[in-house]
C-alpha cells in the first residue's frame, strides 16, 4: 500500500475544504493510503515512511503562508538532510482571493512550495490541462481554490464546482505514488 | 523631456491593443516623450536614448512569446554589455487567455521579463493594488488583458474595462520615468 | 523501448557538449532509445511519439534563449493543443556564464522551461542532491555547466568534471522515463 | 530624512553580517536615516513610516525562510490593507550555501521576497552588474553571500570581499530611497 500525505495550512478554513477534496480524489485511486494533515501538526515521523507528499496553502503575499513555510524548514529540511525523499512524489495546490483575476500571486506560491519538492529531489506531478476542474481553477503547476466572502468578510467556503480540481489532481498525484511507491529509479 | 519606450510583442493583435493603452496612459503625463514599438521593429539605437521601457507579450506556453525573447537576446542584451540601461526605469505587462482563472502563467511571463530588466540594472515599477483597473487585471507585477473569443474563434479585442488597467501602468511608469529620467543613481 | 529525446539550443557549443553527456547518461540506461536534436532541427514529428523531453537553454538574461523558446511556442504548443505529451516525462538543464557565483540566472531559465513542461502536463524529474555531480553543477531544477573562457575569449568548453552531472542527470530522466512508458497516469 | 529599514532574519549569524554591510552601504549616502532590525522584532509602527526597505534572509529550501515570511505575513500584510508602503522603494538580498555552485536557491528565495515587495507596490531596485562586487556576489534581483564553514561546522562569517557586493546594494537603494522620499508617484 502506498502512502500519499496531505500536508496543508490554512487560514480561514478555505484551503482545508479544498485539502479534503483533494484527500477525496487521492482515496478513490487503489492501493494508496492517504493522510490528510494541518502543517502545524507534522512532526518528522509523518514523513519518515512516505512515497508521495502534496503540499496546500493559502497565498499570502505573493508566496504560501508562514506556517507551511515553517514546516518546510523543519520536518521536511531534516528529510533533505537524510536524503530520506528522494524519487518520491511531490505536487501543491492553492488557495487565493482571485483579486485582479490574473492568479493573484498563486503562481509565486506554487514555485516556491515545488523549489521544496525539487530541493529533496521529489518527482513533481503538474495539473494537466486535460484534467476535470481545470477550466474552472486550473493553473499548470496545480489547481487552486478561489476564494469568496459574504458582504460581511465571512468566507464562504468552496463551491462543489472547484472541488473538481482537487479531486482530479488529487488522483492524479495518488497514481504517480502508487506506481512509483518502492521503485528507486533516482540516484539508485 | 524624458523617453519612455513600450516595446510589445503581438499575435492576435490583441496585446497590441493593449500596449496602445499602456502608451495612453504614459503620454497623459507631461514630460515624457512616448514611443510605441512592436518587437520585431527594435533596432539597437531605439534602446540608446531612453529613459524607461515597458515590456509587453502575449502569454505562451507559461512565458513570454520568442519574438519578445529575440529582441532581449539581441538589441537588450548588447545593452546588457555597454551597461547604458543601468538606473533606468522598466516594468512589464502580458495578455492572456486566462484559461483556468488563476493567471494561466501571466506570473511567470512578466518575471521572465522582469529578469531581463534587472539584469539590465533597471528600476522596477510594480503594479500596484491601487491602481485604477486593478479589480480586473491586475498582478502585482503589472497588469495583463484577459482576451476572449467570438464562437468561431475570432479574437474580441480588449474591452474598455480591461484598457483601464493598462492606462493607470502606463501613466505610474511614466511619472517615474519623468522624476528619474538624467539621475544617476546607481552605480554613480 | 522507451523514447526519449534531449533538446538543446547552443551558442558557443558549451550547451551542445553538456547536451551530449546528458544523452550519454540517459543511453546507459537500459530500454531507452535517445535521440539528440538541436531545437532549431526539431519538427512536430519529432515529439509524436516520444515518452520524456529533456530540453536544455543556455542562460540569457535571465531566461532560456530565444531559439528554445520558439521551438516552444511552435511544436510543443502543438502538442499542448493535442494533449499530447500529458503524463510523459520532462526535465531540464542549462548552462551559464556564472558570473556573480549566485546561479546567474540559472534558476530563471529553468524554471521557464519548466513552465512549458508544466503546461504540456509532464511529470517533472528535478536534480536531487544526492546526484554524482551535484556538488559542482548542481541546482534542484537540474544541472547547469558553468562556462569558462580562455583569455581571447574563446569557449573552454565543459571540462569533464562537470559532465558527470550531465551524466547523472540523463540517466535519472532515463530511468523514470522507461518505466512510466506506456502507462497513462494523468487524466486515464 | 528619508528613513529606510533593513530587515533580515538569520540562523547562524551570517544573514546578520551581511546586512550590517547592507546598512552600512546605506548609512553612506546623505539624507538617509538607516535602521537595522531582526525580522522577529519588527513591530507595525516600524514600517508607518519609512520610505524604503530591503529584505535579507537565508536561503532556505529553496526560498526565504519562515521567520521572514512571518513577519510579511504579519506586519507587512498589514501595510498592504492601508497601501501605506505604495510607491515606496524596496529591495532584497540573501545567504546561502553556495552548494552545487548555481545559486542554491537565492534566486527562488529573492523572488518570492520581491513578490510581496510587488505587492505593496513597491519600486524596485535591482543590483545592477556594474555595482562594486557583483562579480564575487551578485545575482541581478540582489547580491547573495555565499557562506562557508570550518571543518567542524562552525559558520566561518562573511569574508571582507563578500561585504563589497552588500556595501555596494545598500547605497545603491539608500541613493534612490533619498531620490523618491515624500513623492507620490504611483496612482497619486
Amino acid at each position: 500500500m502506498a502512502r500519499l500525505l496531505i500536508c496543508y495550512s490554512t487560514g480561514t478554513g478555505t484551503t482545508e475544504v479544498f485539502a479534503k477534496a483533494v484527500a477525496e480524489g487521492a482515496a478513490s485511486v487503489d492501493g494508496v493510503n492517504v493522510s490528510l494533515k494541518n502543517a502545524n501538526d507534522i512532526i518528522p515521523e509523518d514523513l519518515a515512511t512516505i512515497d508521495g507528499v502534496i503540499l496546500g496553502s493559502p497565498v499570502h503575499m505573493g508566496s504560501m503562508d508562514w506556517q507551511m513555510k515553517k514546516v518546510i524548514d523543519g520536518p521536511f529540511a531534516m528529510m533533505w538532510i537524510q536524503k530520506g525523499l528522494v524519487g518520491k512524489v511531490g505536487a501543491v495546490f492553492t488557495s487565493g482571493s482571485g483579486i485582479g483575476q490574473v492568479g493573484a500571486g498563486a503562481e509565486g506560491a506554487m514555485i516556491a512550495m515545488l523549489a521544496n519538492l525539487a530541493e529533496l529531489g521529489m518527482i513533481i506531478v503538474p495539473f494537466p490541462s486535460s484534467a476535470p476542474g481545470y477550466h474552472t481553477n486550473g493553473l499548470h503547476w496545480g489547481p487552486s481554490a478561489i476564494t469568496s466572502e459574504s458582504k460581511d468578510g465571512r468566507p464562504l467556503g468552496v463551491p462543489d464546482e472547484q472541488q473538481i480540481a482537487a479531486r482530479s489532481h488529487g488522483a492524479n498525484v495518488a497514481r504517480v505514488t502508487a506506481e512509483l511507491a518502492g521503485k528507486r529509479l533516482l540516484d539508485p
